[in-house]
């Protein structure tokens, strides 16, 4: 079977006029007008769909077909007939249709409208929706973007690893990985789980993020970064968090934290301009079905300049809207971690365009970032987005071996465990610079979709590993 | 600081002859020649160093500099002279040198050669060796060329889900992932593992294959291919098995194994087109210092047509080529599972080139295998390469409802399990195929490494789970 893709006949259709071609996809919808039927075949190469059109006098099994349900998989060979006059641009005049495989009358994606809670009982189904093929769509061709965006730049992809014996940044609860028998965990002598069984020989978990890793080939590489998987065994049910989502995690050496925004920014726009250009069908559906102001603020975005302020400067303006009355929920003083509602007040009222706030309070930040010449805040920047709040975290690290061992023992943390990351700073270190972007966070911006749930294709939360 | 990156000068050299230019980097040797010095310096955008000239009588911190040792960390500014009497076309004329991070003196990654175990205690400083720096930007420089490849064609990316509450395909043992505490187990009533107690309420465990999701959205797309980490808790400690590695995964609907076969040799040539084409610097040291055969294998590889022959036919090639003398040290007939030995005689003794082998016994291969018309057959496809043996594994899936429920069945796994496996053939299934090649092993073929702990950045093996 020599078949075209829908996609193609889309992007070339005066080429194929008149011929004859080969299709094969899924009905979306059948009507039979008794002398000729018409059926709405998709087969996932592009958001578009194709009419075919069936004629009882010339197909032979025209009553099979046409008694056929949503969801059924079809061959068709005909001919296509470009039709000026009519909303589809052609549509196929069916010589022979195969039925590959009927759909049971109990499928469940009928044409009627599903809500996305019933829709996330039926993950191995609901990306044949509209909503859905939109939304893995740009899922992965936002993937591709930034992988093209590092390439292009010369960045080496680096995998970290995702089985770890250290905890990174004591950043969340871990996942435990063992092949223990935990009907029958062995013990040592004093009553101790015996983790010298286990088959790393130690306790380890799953990665929180492959930042301290991704150093150690920064600092021969030059540029690089991670895009994997991490994990959070967070018991926090919320609409933006899961249990395992996927990260982007640049490291840069000789980079100072002006320039880490820069490429942060860089590489947002280059993402966004990517998906507009090869989504538009994608976007418009979630433009008219799902947040009526995506288009815009993307473009936005896109052709905006971020706005840059220090966290003390943010904290000042926060403060300047609470006394004029606007209502914070949660109180706004130097030292306190932005809320969600913060961010958004900063990016969306007061800078009305993506805003880094930089220069972060020590205490409420990890040990890796470096120290300022101020002794109480940290060359942090996290990137604030009109619509969700922060998108995207980043730092310059501690290149400073004694303020980084100080800073060590200053949090209680176990030294030995950082030996690895400490000889970075002994043997050629230099200032360096990177950020976390969380990958499913990128994909509801890009999408309008305010649930993490429904940007993973199989997510994972608590109670919830079905599929 | 407006750095130039070395890959920069070295793509562009005419147009930096005699400009002032700054660069940072690692030192990879010095020596001081009373008046002049000479530090040959990386900065780990590309293979290639950059040769820095330091005049005496102009650089005020001379002495400094001289006297520091390999790995230290410099910024570097001054002029482009093009040196085409030389064996490096430029060298840079230092007019002022910045020590951005001395180097201890006891830096484990001297100039003189380390051997490759010794390196794997070092994995956070042993890829700024040529060896390792040349292995994982093939490495990275690979995976975007699988990206590049399927994205082109239209395939869409998904991530499959890392953490599963199934065992895919009986596969291999696996990890299991808790946040129980392991020394004080929840018990049910009748003293077993309370598993509701656990965050996702049920055992769950680390993915073997994504192939099975994969197959949700080849059901919509067409399309797909995951690229992701897949795992085994095998005790195996062997140069080619890792609990950790990363598995590319297409499958596509409407195709069958024929054409199964097609999309995995054109992948694999185009990826080594595309490394060669990327690359040249990194091979080139390899195949001197590594695999002296590999470029021509490469070149061999990349223009072969890749011979097809059924397992039946296999068996007997073998056979034959025993009774005529060859040692083979696992015994040859039909339903045997083919051994290493068997696999490199076929390719590289009587094939020649990469091999197809198809149509394996049933008992022999995963359930989802489509039974062939000879009802003891499946449509399986595995690739043998020379040198390695096999490097990808494929089949046409069963599509047919009543087949699988039986195979199923038969094998006396749970049905229940299944159920959404099973929906798919249920509600528009048909003919699909697919398959996996495991990251590692391309890599390894396509660098001449011959231990999959040094194509792994940080690899886990048995006892293995440091940095």
């Amino acid at each position: 079977m020599n078949r075209t893709k829908i996609a193609s006949l889309y992007a070339g259709k005066e080429g194929f006029a008149g011929k004859d071609v080969t299709v094969a996809g899924w009905v979306r919808s059948i009507r039979d007008m008794k002398n000729f039927g018409f059926v709405v075949l998709n087969d996932g190469s592009c958001f578009k769909d194709l009419q075919v059109v069936l004629n009882r006098e010339e197909l032979a099994n025209y009553d099979e077909v046409t008694s056929l349900t949503v969801g059924s998989a079809l061959i068709v060979e005909g001919t296509l007939a470009l039709t000026p006059d009519r909303p589809q641009p052609f549509e196929l005049k069916a010589a022979t249709v195969v039925v590959e495989g009927a759909a049971e009358p109990d499928y469940p994606m009928q044409k009627k409208r599903q809500t996305r809670e019933f829709l996330r009982t039926q993950q191995h189904l609901r990306s044949r929706t509209n909503l859905f093929r939109a939304v893995f769509r740009v899922r992965s061709v936002a993937a591709f973007a930034i992988h093209t965006f590092f390439q292009e730049r010369g960045f080496v992809y680096v995998n970290t690893p995702i089985i770890t014996a250290s905890d990174a940044e004591g950043a969340g609860e871990m996942f435990r990985v063992t092949t223990l028998d935990l009907n029958d965990v062995p013990r040592t002598e004093d009553g101790k789980v015996d983790w010298s069984k286990d088959f790393f020989g130690k306790p380890c978990n799953l990665t929180v993020s492959g930042q301290l890793q991704a150093e150690n080939f920064a600092m021969s590489f030059g540029d690089v970064y991670t895009f994997g998987p991490t994990f959070r065994a967070e018991d926090s049910n919320t609409r933006r968090h899961a249990a395992e989502f996927w990260m982007v995690e640049p490291e840069m050496a000789f980079c100072d934290l002006a320039q880490d925004m820069d490429v942060a920014e860089d590489m947002l726009k280059y993402v966004i301009r990517y998906v507009m250009d090869r989504c538009p069908d994608e976007l418009d559906m979630l433009n008219r079905f799902v947040d009526k102001g995506l288009k815009e603020r993307l473009e936005h975005v896109a052709s905006s300049d971020f706005a840059r302020v220090s966290y003390t400067e943010a904290i000042e303006v926060l403060q300047a809207a609470r006394d004029a009355g606007h209502e914070f929920e949660y109180p706004v003083e130097w030292g306190v971690d932005l809320q969600t509602e913060h961010e958004r007040y900063l990016t969306e009222h007061h800078f009305g365009r993506p805003t880094f706030v930089t220069d972060y309070p020590a205490q409420i930040k990890a040990f890796y970032m470096r120290l300022n010449d101020d002794g109480r805040t940290v060359a942090a920047a996290d990137c604030l987005v009109p619509g969700i709040g922060e998108i995207i975290g980043g730092s310059q690290r501690e290149e400073r071996l004694d303020v980084l061992e100080r800073r060590i023992e200053e949090l209680g943390m176990d030294e030995s465990q950082y030996k690895y990351y400490l000889d970075l700073r002994r043997y050629g270190g230099c200032h360096h610079a990177g950020f976390g972007l969380g990958f499913e966070r990128l994909v509801m911006y890009l999408t309008g979709i305010d649930n993490i749930r429904d940007v993973l294709p199989h997510p994972r939360t608590v109670g919830n590993a079905d599929f």
